[in-house]
């Protein structure tokens, strides 16, 4: 078996207001922080132009690191309707960029991202945010969204794990 | 004052199994019928796989037929919030494919479309199916998402018509 290959992984954390995201490199159990920011759209404009801005501002994120892979937040509205089409349009946005560009996007509920980072589905933000700096010395977290962006990568990062230690026959502990 | 120029009008009726479009030329009173259909995702694909389809379908429309302008149907969420994140999800793709290919996108309400097409905003969905046929001689009309499309194009021409008149100086009647 040849050593495992270091993999791009993009996270995203859609907003329509703010579009988090955060680049890690996962190269076998090792973790290394590239990049994380927000993409941001101008209320002024109209939503076919907002979403154009977070297309635009994704596009060249891809354009520019190369990912190899993508996870995006599955998002659990309990908020009311109209709050929840404003999210799915962000949210098709930041599928769609990736998929564009011919890389696979895994999606993970926030309970998933919790649990794989902190340890438990119910941690608070404020315990993710933690954890994430303690996995990823280098990131500068200016923004919630960026955080839950670099969560969502990490957690990509451990079901690929698993998923490539089943491949290769290795029961996970 | 020139003749009016012919414009072609894109009706979008967003959703992820079916967006329907529909495409009219708007020539001074005259309205005339260009094409209408469906666009389908494959629901055995996965969802990023799935908007990627959609955004291809409605590239290909917007490359075959070089609309002026894109109408999009603002539907009134009153289901669940899963349900609205879904439709969410495909009407970013069905706003975001026009703006990229550089044409403005309006959105109107629901009962906007029944009112501009019908006459009452409280209109079936049958009615709103009648009118379109009876306005629109040439279109098949064979998915109720292809009418809609139509009636939302439809609805466009309206407003746009009003919206030249008074920058004429004429009061509507």
């Amino acid at each position: 078996m040849g050593a495992p290959v270091p993999t791009r992984i993009l996270g995203l954390d859609p907003g329509l207001r703010h579009t988090g995201w955060g680049m890690v490199e996962s190269h076998g159990s090792r973790l290394r922080h590239l990049g994380d920011g927000v993409i941001s759209s101008d209320d002024s404009l109209s939503l076919a132009e907002r979403l154009m801005q977070l297309h635009q501002g994704l596009a060249k994120l891809l354009a520019e690191w190369q990912p190899d892979e993508a996870a995006v937040e599955h998002t659990y509205v309990n908020r009311n309707p109209a709050a929840a089409l404003k999210l799915g349009q962000a949210r098709g946005i930041a599928l769609l960029a990736p998929a564009l560009f011919g890389i696979p996007v895994a999606e993970y509920q926030a309970m998933e991202v919790k649990r794989a980072v902190v340890g438990t589905g119910a941690a608070a933000k404020e315990q993710v945010a933690d954890m994430v700096r303690r996995l990823l010395p280098g990131a500068r977290l200016a923004r919630a969204d960026a955080s839950d962006a670099l969560a969502i990568a990490i957690c990509h990062t451990h079901h690929r794990a698993t998923r490539l230690a089943l491949a290769k026959g290795y029961v996970p502990a």
